[in-house]
């Protein structure tokens, strides 16, 4: 069972959420397993993933922590780790994938030193050697968060002049769309 | 039924998701609904979401956009709203909570303007008339997306000299982590 599930069912729900069962997320699942494994269950957690690629829904998936509920940081680091941690304490367990214990499964090397799979198609073989390899491709280390990133409060709110919307007011006089640098535009026939 | 629900389906789909019925990622739900309604579902979806609270996880559950496939981004502009959009003619619809709307709900305006609910146990009267206003509070525009982010291609990967894990080559020579300037430390007597 990982993250409480059999292969199956862990497969099930990956592809529910993600759309496919992306390497990623699936190496994932069994991070957060080993995580929960040192820390127990028994705490409020937090996350930190550095990576943006499939972690993010491993954490979202298999525990309490999303990016909506501000419990999930993502720090860009390029790395594939991630760490779970108590949000008392600021003690938790970082998990990441270990280069060396990955050559012994050259699908998985070649994947993650980004040679190889850029077709979807050609997972299959990838995702039957993740299997497979479980946490024999895993090492972790007990870490103490030193800079947890805690969602802001609820800043000031405005109604912007222009398009009279609710917005954040330490913006300015108008919100950041009517200032010219929003990210659509409406069509002129709409 | 909102996003394929019944409210007490989606009551339950938050609530395993996101820890509690959020009134944002309530209020999402029904953004999502009409969105869909009328873009159709038949394209690929991307999403923008104006703000972290409550919005990314609404898209992340009933659209198949998440953080970790790529398809969904923050743009953290503090307004209630979110954009769904084709892929490819990056047409879309933008939906928003609109303020003047609200003022028939007493409890989502005070919620919205973050004058109350600091506390998640007087939720319930809000969830209550969120479900009563449903629609009856948003308002949509059709939009073209104008900047769509898409994901960086995996960029050149590098092993740092330090600890030994694969990082982004881009970083130097050893890894953000190992420069100082990571968020963890490992406890000496680890």
């Amino acid at each position: 069972m990982i993250c409480g599930r059999t292969p199956e069912e862990l497969i099930h729900d990956i592809e529910k959420f993600h759309g496919f069962v992306a390497p990623g997320l699936l190496i994932g699942s069994y991070m957060v397993d080993l995580a929960f494994h040192f820390l127990g269950k028994d705490m409020e957690f937090g996350a930190i993933v550095e990576t943006e690629y499939g972690l993010p829904d491993a954490v979202q998936l298999f525990t309490p922590c999303t990016i909506g509920n501000g419990r999930l940081h993502i720090q860009n680091l390029g790395k594939f780790a991630l760490t779970l941690y108590d949000r008392c304490s600021f003690n938790g367990c970082r998990v990441f994938l270990d280069l060396p214990k990955t050559e012994k499964f050259p699908l998985i090397y070649r994947w993650f030193m980004g040679s190889e799979f850029q077709n979807k198609q050609s997972y299959d073989p990838l995702v039957r050697d993740i299997i497979t390899a479980g946490f024999g491709i895993l090492s972790h280390n007990p870490v103490k968060v030193l800079r947890p990133k805690e969602r802001r409060k609820k800043q000031e709110i405005a109604v912007c002049g222009q398009c009279r919307e609710a917005y954040r007011a330490k913006q300015g006089d108008l919100c950041i769309t009517c200032q010219g640098k929003g990210y659509y535009e409406i069509p002129r026939n709409a």
